[in-house]
């Protein structure tokens, strides 16, 4: 018999780091109709998070939160002793540090019964450095959301070497069940996998610029008008599969890879980031941007993309 | 005083070519009020053209079509002689070889008048080789639209080496006249620039799968559920713009771009299509799409396409 409950049993989570991930995972619980306890070390963390979750509301009441579902039902702790008690799932949020996951790791091993898995929302640590010389190192998990996690459906599930192979089936399992789409990486490398893709996009992108191809708020429509309108609706190979015509994937692979695989040679360069370069970038963004502000271009942001995603959720 | 007329004054538009591509242009500028004239050397062109621009122009409708707009507003022409009389402006999408190009725009600059500029649909062609050796060759440019064009706003221009500055900026106000998102591309590059865009993000997707990183399935759910939501309402700089909190692309710079330069090192590999890649890439696809033909997947494609440029419409 397995060491961990059933995922439809989870009633309550324990939220350690409550910055900008954090805030929005417990929002995210919270609206799925969970009981969530909350710890931060910094200061002002309380009165921060209690705002957030409020703002956020009003956005996940638009894709809808089930009667049962309040904010109320949220505690926050005083200590970290304290968030990992009774809860069934933990969700941990600290800084990109190595050293501080290390030894919170180890904190959180000590007081969380074993019976209860930890998910760590790095987008960049590996979880064999961060699982090492701790005692139930197997109930570790890398579960990285995309930002930002109350909105976006993906989390990206990888194991350390010590991670038990249940435990990343259970984290998946879980994740989906309460509505978000988690993915199943299985080798850990630098950036998972969709920050390696967004990654690759950028490269090129910052080399258009950098070689004169094109200006910074043309690269940006080049995406927005054109083949970031079908990446919304589809996959990179689930795009390619109707890009053949009625032969699908395999016409287009016959059709088209000798000759994309021509452009990929051309492709091998690194942008130099120079002080000049970062410039040109920045110079360009905030022509595009005109009059906007940060917050403003967020909220346009965030308005489109909950449209957005009611509209697949409507034509599922 | 410029050799070409106003882009306010075009009434009437030469299409030459009726393939996907050109089909879909000719059902574009109908919905636009145009006149359209077009050619094709083929059989059963006629009938094939007439039946698409029924099917698009439902989609079109529920875009916005004026009411001076109509699809009898087309005259298919039995030569390509009378296709470039009596219209201000010529969409060319003949097959992308560069022999039936060149032979192609020969014919055409000695039929058409001068003032009459002459836009290539080529997704892969060089202008400059292209234009070589016609007596106008001034008036030759590239608009590269996106499939389908009669939905996805972005038309690349980009001239060849003899094109006149004049044209180039001549076809981008035209296009972004009649509701287009055209952007200028400076050089000749192969694949121009969302093609690259889009192989460069391509390739890392090829290379997760090959090297075993995740599912064909998941990786396209690593874009769609992931990334992919943000593409469809802004470009990737614009996105690195609100990557780094209040402080933008400025503050993102400086604090990530040392660590995904780190990332980029490790992605300068080139996938190997061999055989089995192909086979496990179609196998991939196959299993995602289920019961679903190709025809199901681009109708749901198109469907939610509508949608969501509906809603880009209205929260402009």
């Amino acid at each position: 018999m397995s060491r961990y409950q059933d995922v439809n049993a989870v009633k309550s989570i324990g939220i350690v780091g409550t910055g900008t991930i954090g805030a929005s995972w417990a929002a995210y619980f919270l609206a799925q109709g969970f009981k969530v306890k909350a710890w931060d070390p910094a200061n002002t963390w309380k009165v921060k998070l209690e705002n957030f979750i409020e703002s956020a509301w009003t956005d996940l009441e638009k894709l809808g939160v089930p009667e049962i579902a309040t904010p109320s039902n949220l505690t926050l702790c005083d200590e970290l002793g304290s968030v990992t008690e009774g809860v069934d799932f933990i969700q941990e949020n600290a800084p990109e540090q190595l050293g501080v996951k290390q030894k919170l790791f180890r904190e959180l091993d000590k007081t969380a019964p074993t019976s209860v898995i930890i998910s760590s929302s790095t987008s960049g640590l590996m979880m064999s450095e961060m699982q090492e010389n701790i005692e139930n190192a197997e109930r570790f998990v890398v579960g990285h959301p995309f930002n930002p996690p109350h909105l976006i459906p993906l989390v990206e599930v990888v194991g350390g070497e010590l991670t038990a192979a249940e435990v990343v089936e259970w984290t998946i399992d879980f994740y989906n069940l309460i509505g978000k789409h988690a993915i199943k990486i299985n080798k850990e490398v630098p950036g998972h996998l969709a920050n390696r893709l967004q990654a690759a996009l950028w490269r090129e992108a910052v080399l258009a610029v950098q070689n004169g191809l094109a200006s910074v708020e043309d690269v940006n429509a080049a995406v927005a008008q054109g083949p970031g309108l079908r990446w919304a609706l589809m996959g990179p190979h689930m795009i390619m599969n109707l890009a053949g015509g009625k032969g699908g994937l395999e016409q287009m692979l016959s059709h088209f890879a000798p000759g994309i695989q021509g452009w990929w040679q051309t492709m091998m360069e690194t942008p130099n980031m120079d002080q000049k370069l970062q410039k040109v970038l920045v110079d360009g963004i905030n022509k595009e941007a005109g009059n906007k502000t940060i917050d403003d271009l967020e909220k346009e942001r965030d308005t489109r993309l909950i449209k957005l995603l009611r509209m697949l959720q409507e034509t599922k």
